[in-house]
């Protein structure tokens, strides 16, 4: 790994970890590069914009995620026991609790969606396109059904969002 | 109406249209001041902070939601007929669209609880029992079932977020 690799994916890292906590208008340029411990001057070398930084933290998320759910997804069982399965790992995830593992704090793809501006397009865009994916996997472990599929997504961002909200499972 | 109520009243009409389309690490209290037409000393002689302000705002959207859709809980029709009423009523208010009305941007509540910082615990805590109130209200529909309540909010939550999102109805 090149200094020049190590520089970018500290920055990604300290996106990932300070947005996973923090909401994206509480937390700067500044903020994310004394965290990753690299110079302001530096960041503009590999993003134009914390918005473009936030897009490379999601894509990386979104790849260790597919990575994580993959074996549910085209394992055995039955179209419901595979879904019943995907939506239980989406809440028990490591991914969706604090980084100290005591407290739920919600998908990071969705509490970002949440909390943008209307002219954070890019992102949005982002994260909508990780949704459709989303949507693809869910269908493929729904036997093609994708209308199950979404309503499989909306379970778990809804219950996720309930959850971290009021501090107790809704299910 | 005194002058004082329609101070505050005003800054109330303003947290709840500006936190509407803009996320609330991205609305000081210099902004709603200026979009209420108050001066910004006034406005710690009726809130002590922004926070206290948005509990406002939130407590007021939430009992005209609640006069919105109490004849459909209370309504005729079976359990089912009523849940799915309401899940559909949610999903087509003017008070989940922009206010030019062309565009989704989801559920107050739960974009405001998905964007707060672990700091805000009075503003997290009130939007907990606003959704445990939403899950009585839902649990009367669907006499006594509370299991089901808390089912049909998660669906109407992670709909709303995947539409406004993705752009698409992801039913």
């Amino acid at each position: 790994m090149t200094l020049t690799t190590t520089t970018r994916d500290r920055l990604i890292e300290a996106a990932s970890e300070l947005l996973h906590e923090h909401p994206y208008h509480a937390v700067g340029v500044q903020t994310l590069c004394e965290y990753a411990g690299v110079r302001k001057g530096s960041f503009y070398h590999y993003f134009q914009s914390k918005e473009e930084l936030t897009i490379a933290a999601m894509d990386a998320a979104w790849e260790a995620y597919k990575i994580e759910v993959g074996p549910i997804v085209t394992g055995g069982g039955g179209a419901d026991d595979r879904l019943r399965r995907l939506v239980e790992a989406c809440l028990t995830s490591t991914r969706v609790h604090s980084r100290t593992g005591d407290r739920l704090v919600g998908c990071p793809f969705a509490r970002l969606a949440a909390s943008l501006s209307p002219d954070e397009t890019d992102l949005r865009l982002r994260l909508a396109e990780i949704f459709e994916e989303w949507a693809d996997l869910l269908t493929i472990a729904a036997d093609g059904d994708r209308s199950r599929a979404w309503a499989a997504l909306a379970e778990i961002q809804g219950r996720l969002l309930l959850t971290a909200t009021t501090g107790h499972d809704t299910a």
